[in-house]
């Protein structure tokens, strides 16, 4: 269902363990910039009525989703601040291609693949806390919560892809960036992020 | 409480008679703005927590504005569209000073000013269509329930550059950017805008 084409290795779940505090960070700048990036298709496709209602729910979601992480990092203690981002959403981006209509069909297709990275890594993270070792009944329910959304968030996009180009023109691309992602993950990242 | 420094003239007024299809689609367009107005200082200034919480909620408040302006569009039948801008806001935008703590102040206030003026433009719209030759109740029932929320974006918009400049700076700013957006509107636009 979310059309990924590897798993998160053993190697990010050591990261998390390493470095919570900046993953939790930068987890709130992704839903920040998860926001954002529902805003820019907003305006650059604003004539597209489904688009444009879709678009402004997932805004309004990931905005809450950001407050919510801000609030669990008060909580907690620890100081929200700026810090650098992994390269993962720039690489992405870079393999979007730049005619239209499939500049359209890829920004939704990574938008996409972005939500179903963090759904599964979501996953991963409330089994991890829930129990064992690492047991953080809170920081499981809270992952929990998120990943319903990440999923639905991620249909959503594939399939307004399919207002740009024909079903099979979809699949085979989102077959194919998919594989990308994989290979910019197996790559990894100096620093413990959200999608290092 | 506006804080503008002229009143909208009659020549507006005969724009909005003449052109009130156009004045309604470039309003779905200006809601979409600053929407994406707030997102920008979102992002630019996240640490501040406060400024956060509060581009959040306009943030919201901008989008549901924007298919507020759709919906009634499409009740009229009148098609959405992407139509050129008035120059209104890039003049505006092209007077924030490059430095910060400046840039924040300037970027504040002017979203502020922007808000303020259609503040005013909604009140005068509610009471144009509300009786006399251009009776027309769901339009005025529709802009005087805009005028409350702009009213208060534009408090909130001053208060916040206050965060980054002392009161009586941010107080001389706000009167000398309000000349210069009198200034603006006084020049005119050819065609029929929400700020023209």
């Amino acid at each position: 269902m979310l059309n990924l084409e590897s798993v998160t290795s053993g190697r990010w779940l050591a990261e998390v363990d390493r470095g919570l505090d900046d993953i939790l960070i930068d987890h709130a700048h992704c839903e920040k910039k998860a926001a954002g990036t529902a805003m820019n298709l907003l305006f650059a496709y604003v004539d597209q009525v489904e688009l444009a209602r879709e678009m402004t729910g997932i805004v309004r979601e990931e905005l809450e989703h950001f407050h919510m992480v801000l609030d669990l990092l008060e909580r907690r203690g620890i100081p929200f601040r700026k810090i650098s981002p992994s390269g993962y959403g720039r690489k992405l981006n870079d393999l979007v291609r730049r005619q239209e209509p499939w500049k359209a069909v890829d920004r939704l297709l990574v938008a996409g693949i972005i939500e179903a990275r963090s759904c599964e890594r979501f996953d991963l993270l409330a089994r991890r806390f829930d129990s064992g070792p690492s047991h953080d009944p809170e920081l499981a329910a809270f992952y929990g919560g998120l990943f319903e959304s990440e999923a639905r968030h991620h249909s959503t996009y594939v399939r307004l892809a399919r207002l740009f180009a024909p079903e099979d023109a979809v699949r085979d691309r989102l077959r194919e960036l998919a594989a990308e992602e994989a290979g910019i993950l197996a790559e990894g990242e100096p620093l413990p992020r959200m999608h290092s």
